[in-house]
């Protein structure tokens, strides 16, 4: 069932834009899903693509352009008149729609904008560009079945009917009084078991979730994810109702901060994939690099200053990467269940309590890895005191290493700062280079060099 | 309009509960949403918990329980009755309701499920039992509203009336031939604006996806979130329906597969949450340490093969982290990135030409780095000799672990075994004292020690 994209295939397509065939391009094409047009036209040159757009019906193509990467469907953007842009928006739902005008040009949008026939779309569109982005109000589309509390149950249907001409999937029907407030919503069950004349104030259900236009994207999935919501009500500071959220876009929201996070983790900056170009990967990675590259620095220049070691205990020296290793590993395994925990709020309790635990949990790990350590000591015939001495300042460096990675994350999010930050390079070199600096000073007290 | 639990809620459902006070907690909690009785639960002590469930009304608390850590629900399954359990299955889903079954002890299971009372759902629920685990079956429910082709639109509202008692939320309508074979769908959108005496084979639409019940939950994952669908119906070997996945549990399992990966890459195994106890973090964070430990004293091995350099270029010592941290930095996030694509289906092309690439991008980053470290060694009066070998054997090292780090996940990938393990310690580890290898063996050669 599922469409499989070959080589000979986009070859075949590519033959016919280069002839021009614009007929043969819709007939081959016009059975396909808008996801599949999108990965052939991922695979296409700008110029081809544009053409196939050109050529294609609106409303396989404007879906398409939704599913296309950002910097693809921008190079077909600009290579569409206003008029061809309108056009599709024309098949679009208000918040994709949006989306789109809003990635264009300042100088074109309002060319589009008035290129859209629809007055009261064009509008909509415009209210929506309105709103900050990363609240409901940017999310949300203007696409709804809405019914008043004094129709009936036949009158419902009828204007269900009307009203679902524009909405792609009927999510929810949403019940306002005459004022348009919000007030309830109407299960599909109850619509179709209720008797024809029924009022629908008698059948639908006073309680609704939703959220205002100005709650945050975070908060809009939280919500969502937890009540278990397929669509959202959104209303306006009256409570007027205005808009809807569908879970495809959070399920879109809710994948993007996740790779966002882990691309933080891992120390990539911008979101960049496998197939950007050599600039974009080494803009979005080489920041990183700079700040561990300065970091190892701050290391050399650390144990420069207690080079008179150097000729009663070598093995110190031997062991820094080591060192380091411990830190930032223990600092991102704590940064990244704090991160987690954050995210699904789930951190709860007190500081102090959780510092004990984060104490006891590097106690215990420093404690196993220091008896490895002074194992490793006595099969390697390494000085007693020099193992011990490692082991216990490596114990030391970890219960440090575990409380930045627990509490950096905790302060950030408290500055409003998004503490996924704190897990990535960022982390690992202010611990390797403070675990090196650490090492070496508890080192230095016990083996009074 | 959110709820907020606070202390003092929670204290006095606890005072209620030793009070034995069942009429007051239904009245109390009868409103609520199963979501926020959840939280409730979470908060509770196990016993507590368990006398909650059994006062409240199984509607409320069924939901609930699915919504609660596998641990907590463990406790409180254990303490109830297979009768008691039998009850609360009876308001779930029966995907739910079978991932309950197929948590309890094997002894259990056959008593909960001598006690449904509905046989068919019994039947039903032991069907979705016996499918293999991460696949469609496993997945999907059975609840779902089926119609024939050759009905008429007002008996097929008639038809869904009854049907859609058993579906909490009619997500599409599925068409099937006489033999059960699922032939198309449903839009509701159609079935408002129809003639009451129109055969649904007339408005019935004849293409749908689907998936079969071994198809894995990944492809399921993939396949809804690209053609953005809200439910999947699934067929078996016959082409006959059987059940439909909705996208909230394919939210669930983005979400947890998001997590794993995330948690993968910061060296923790096992899902595992901040409020876990100590001895469930360390199970889950002590193994990667030890892998990093190891790898640490393979460092130290490998330096003391080279201590007839500390004489003459002690300095190369004082770089070791710094070129661990430049190896490990680099390898993770090019694993990162190849894990993504992979995950995402966009690591495409040749071999060959992602090797040229992370080797430029590599030799990019490397010799921005070399230079820094170059003007490093200037600034702080190095011999220049040695700062221009540490220079070059860093560049050396960074492509060699941007190459481990994007060929370790694909080739991971190819052998059925998860990327995701790739961009952890265990990269950063191996990348350690790889490295660190590497940069004395160089640095023997361009110094002649």
């Amino acid at each position: 069932m599922q469409f499989q994209l070959t080589n000979d295939f986009i070859e075949q397509i590519a033959q016919l834009i280069a002839k021009k065939d614009g007929n043969a391009l819709r007939e081959l094409l016009q059975e396909f899903h808008f996801a599949d047009i999108a990965e052939l036209i991922e695979e296409l040159k700008s110029d081809q693509a544009t053409y196939l757009v050109k050529q294609l019906e609106s409303d396989l193509t404007s879906e398409a352009l939704m599913e296309l990467d950002d910097d693809v469907r921008e190079k077909i953007l600009e290579r569409l008149s206003p008029i061809e842009i309108a056009a599709e928006l024309q098949e679009l739902d208000t918040d994709d729609a949006a989306d789109i005008i809003g990635e264009l040009d300042e100088t074109i949008q309002q060319k589009v904008i008035d290129k859209i026939e629809d007055q009261e779309r064009a509008a909509d569109i415009v209210e929506l560009l309105n709103y900050d982005e990363d609240t409901a109000g940017a999310l949300m589309a203007k696409e709804l079945v809405q019914v008043k509390e004094t129709w009936t149950v036949a009158g419902c249907v009828r204007e269900m009917r009307r009203q679902a001409e524009n909405v792609t999937r009927v999510h929810s029907i949403y019940v306002t009084n005459k004022e348009g407030k919000l007030t309830g919503r109407l299960s599909l069950k109850d619509l179709l078991t209720a008797e024809a004349k029924t009022e629908i104030s008698d059948v639908f259900i006073p309680k609704v979730d939703y959220v205002t236009v100005h709650t945050e994207n975070e908060e809009v999935a939280r919500i969502m994810q937890k009540y278990d919501l397929e669509a959202i009500p959104v209303v306006d500071d009256k409570g007027i109702l205005v808009g809807r959220i569908t879970i495809d876009d959070i399920v879109d929201f809710i994948k993007d901060e996740a790779e966002k996070d882990y691309q933080m983790a891992a120390g990539i900056s911008q979101d960049v994939e496998a197939d950007d170009s050599i600039i974009d990967l080494t803009k979005a990675r080489l920041p990183w690099l700079v700040l561990g590259l300065l970091g190892g620095l701050g290391s050399v220049y650390i144990m420069r200053g207690y080079d008179e070691a150097l000729a009663t205990h070598v093995e110190l020296f031997f062991f820094t990467p080591l060192i380091a290793a411990m830190a930032g590993n223990v600092g991102v395994q704590s940064s990244a269940i704090i991160v987690q925990g954050l995210a699904n709020d789930n951190v709860k309790g007190s500081l102090f309590k959780r510092l004990l635990k984060e104490v006891g949990l590097a106690l215990i790990n420093g404690l196993a890895l220091g008896v490895l350590v002074i194992l490793f000591g006595a099969l390697t015939q390494m000085d007693q005191q020099v193992a011990f001495t490692i082991a216990i300042s490596m114990l030391l460096v970890i219960i440090v290493a575990a409380l930045v990675g627990t509490f950096v994350p905790i302060i950030l999010d408290k500055k409003g700062i998004d503490p996924a930050i704190a897990t990535g390079p960022f982390i690992t070199t202010s611990n390797d280079i403070f675990g090196i600096f650490l090492f070496f000073f508890i080192a230095k007290i016990i083996l009074n060099f």
